[in-house]
């Protein structure tokens, strides 16, 4: 700008100007003020989360807590997607069996890997946790981290799910991401504490949920840094490291995050845990459990189901303080826009 | 402000108002224009750190690195802050001998106890790594991490390193603060990733380096889930989990972050893997070690060192195309301004 050419404003340009400024401001005051949690219903669980964001940022409350403080620990399986009738990794999982099984001609004959090449889920279910297990194993390792990465990526991106027939990713939930968009609005850090497999999460955490890979925490295979084809490179090993659930929430947020999270949300018993540990901190908490209760619009599951099992946590939410998210009442839509 | 009270600017106001933020904004540029790493010595050191950050952040160059994949990673014992003659954590721990001896009668004629007891440090060192891990067992467990973080916090600020008569919080290099926060600003995510103990650094990782507890990666203690005085609480137990050292560091780095460092930080041979891994990845990369040259302003050490052995990497480095910073010539100052 060649300020010599510029005609001087006049004194009522001036104002204008003020007037002008002040509108925007006015504006964008307005804007900000629309609702965060559009995808919420009115009722008793929204009122305390927007009623606890504000206590823990109002520097004049009691309750405030500093920025650096603000953790926020999400289960990932049924908190932020879809995990019934069966989780995601396990699907993942059965499908691999069927990629690899070419290298195990075995298999064709020993449960539970038969079952899951003839989508048997009977008799993958018949063989136990301890069958379940014998798959991951075999199909989480024995790859480096890159190429596992990958697997997971190609996987996700053109694997979908059979009731909604739509791309895992796409299921997850539109009110949930409004709320992990609203906590960093206001100072939070995001976290996913997952008993789900961290390097199954950590391709799609980012882009899906805002979570970059760091901030992921999850059950874990034992790696290696190995020399492959000459270079340096992480080989997965078929043993584990880390099983982040239960009373193992707890301690993987301990070792990866290291302090204690101020809010803390889950939808099943193995959540009780994180969220235990979340609210024994001093200083105002807040602990929520979703509850599966559309069958129309998701699904409805609690106390009796062979996934995400809500039983005891239902009993104590109560007398605990703890907030049930009651999907149907609560939330206005369930899954993401597209 | 009343407007309507006020007297409207004459139009020799506006312009000097905008000549006034023309100029502030100009000096702004000057002030952040000013060197980012005022105590590097100009060199091949510090010219390598500022062309490789140029290049990975400039859009149009091909060595363009988008932010989220902009991981930084140091290692802390040599690196970030002093350790010779002895490692802060050990001597943290025989101070911790010390003050638990009186609930362990058996310390005083048990060895590598009755050492540490005695400051004999010749004993202690007979003992070996068994001795030594026996020392760290003893005195890292058995408390809640609360209490840990309590012992240490309260230990750091009131231990003063032996030669330079400072707390070890401000035998941190004034060089390496500049490059963390050039390095952030450049839209880096700075990590330390050390062969010590996670729970000994992170009490002080944001106040002393702007790092948070979550981006720090390091060894650790199991951790058990337990109630202890009707509290849920995270129990230290006397067994390793992780040791976070050599071949470990790029194992901890994919558990903990996730993502291939690009630049990576260190000053020992311990530091190899990390950097070997760091380098390996696609793309332009950085990988640096902190050459103790400085016997007056801090120490002289490097091939048979009893801490911090530099050989092989000396030896590698410029096959490698490994930056080796010259602490004598590369820095102007060595030690944190008070």
């Amino acid at each position: 700008m060649n300020l010599t050419q510029r005609r001087p404003q006049s004194g009522f340009g001036f104002l204008l100007t003020g007037f002008v400024v002040v509108l925007a401001v006015r504006f964008c005051s307005v804007a900000n003020a629309a609702d965060p949690l559009a995808s919420w219903n009115e009722g008793p669980s929204k009122k305390a989360i927007l009623e606890f964001v504000a206590a823990v940022t109002d520097q004049n409350s009691k309750d405030y807590v500093e920025p650096s403080d603000r953790i926020a620990t999400f289960d990932n399986d049924g908190t932020l997607w879809v995990e019934y009738p069966i989780y995601t990794q396990f699907l993942f999982a059965f499908d691999r069996v069927k990629t690899l099984a070419p290298q195990h001609p075995e298999w064709k004959t020993r449960q539970p890997f038969k079952g899951a090449l003839e989508d048997d889920m009977k008799a993958v279910g018949a063989s136990g946790m301890k069958g379940l297990m014998e798959i991951v194993m075999a199909t989480h390792s024995g790859t480096t981290a890159a190429e596992f990465e990958q697997e997971v990526s190609n996987w996700l991106a053109t694997t979908r799910q059979s009731k909604f027939d739509r791309l895992y990713t796409e299921l997850v939930y539109q009110p949930q991401l409004e709320l992990l968009a609203y906590l960093r609005a206001n100072g939070f850090k995001t976290f996913i504490v997952s008993g789900g497999g961290i390097a199954f999460m950590r391709p799609i955490s980012e882009k899906t949920y805002g979570i970059p890979p760091e901030q992921v925490v999850g059950s874990s295979v034992v790696a290696e840094f190995q020399m492959k084809d000459g270079k340096p490179a992480l080989v997965r090993m078929p043993k584990i490291n880390f099983i982040n659930d239960k009373a193992g929430k707890p301690v993987g947020i301990y070792q990866h995050i290291g302090r204690r999270p101020i809010l803390a949300f889950g939808n099943s018993d193995s959540d009780m845990q994180m969220i235990e540990y979340t609210m024994a901190g001093e200083g105002r908490r807040l602990g929520l459990f979703v509850h599966h209760t559309d069958a129309d619009r998701e699904y409805a599951y609690d106390r009796k189901s062979h996934v995400g099992t809500l039983d005891k946590a239902l009993d104590q939410a109560d007398a605990n303080g703890w907030v049930i998210v009651d999907m149907k009442k609560d939330w206005k839509s369930v899954f993401a826009r597209r």
